[in-house]
């Protein structure tokens, strides 16, 4: 069972590597693909975050496994990748939620988004209230040491 | 650009109709395919919340438009696809942020999951704080009406 898709969207910003860490001042123009009208926008700027799923594009399908340590730490425990966030994963999807900067037309402004110029947007989502966790948010602490640079 | 995707596990549950409302006492099972092992899981216990992107297999193509009335109400606003997270959109992708219950083999189960049975599944990654919005969210009165039953 194959899924095809394409890209609505590209990234354009100023981070050309792979690094993991210090995302914190990256702010990202998404313009929508040529197909796609800047009426798919209309209302969005109504949203004070958005969700966005993008294409792990330049990861390495070669390098994925089913777990491991976290980026590779012996002083983390050995993890499935369904319990990672890591880029080298089955079908290579990432997802962040950003902040809205600014819409004109059919571009969009964003910040804490993690992806490299030139990354395929395959999907934008408003944030609503509603689809944020109820309940208090349980997490192992390797998980908040791997975080501790992230968005800095 | 095509991307291919293939699905990593499917949804059991007892949910069959594609109506909009009423998901929160739905319990979904989610199983990896059989080329997936288990190990793939490992740790996912440790989190209490986990984002599922899934595939909205179920959803119409022809029906998809840019914008319009969200359930085609005319007393909310004519908004952009990208402002909505209705099912009949570009890649059809779904993505919801589910309550872990329990984790046995390769199977997981999940609380406040808005997929049917049956649908396939593209990704799983686990929630961490440091993910979710840092500041207040703000999103429009249409958006809030629309959702008064969702989780009921």
């Amino acid at each position: 069972m194959d899924i095809y898709l394409q890209p609505v969207a590209f990234v354009k910003n100023t981070r050309t590597d792979l690094s993991d860490d210090f995302w914190g001042s990256v702010v990202s123009e998404i313009e929508l693909v040529e197909t796609i009208p800047a009426e798919a926008f209309k209302g969005i700027d109504e949203f004070s975050h958005l969700e966005i799923i993008f294409h792990f594009d330049q990861s390495d399908k070669t390098s994925m496994v089913y777990s491991g340590h976290p980026r590779g730490n012996k002083n983390w425990p050995h993890t499935g990748i369904f319990a990672q966030r890591k880029k080298d994963r089955p079908n290579a999807l990432g997802l962040t939620i950003v902040e809205l900067v600014k819409r004109e037309g059919n571009k969009i402004w964003v910040k804490y988004l993690d992806a490299i110029n030139g990354t395929p947007i395959l999907d934008i989502k408003p944030v609503m209230k509603e689809f944020l966790p109820a309940g208090k948010i349980r997490q192992p602490k390797w998980s908040i040491e791997l975080m501790k640079d992230y968005w800095s």
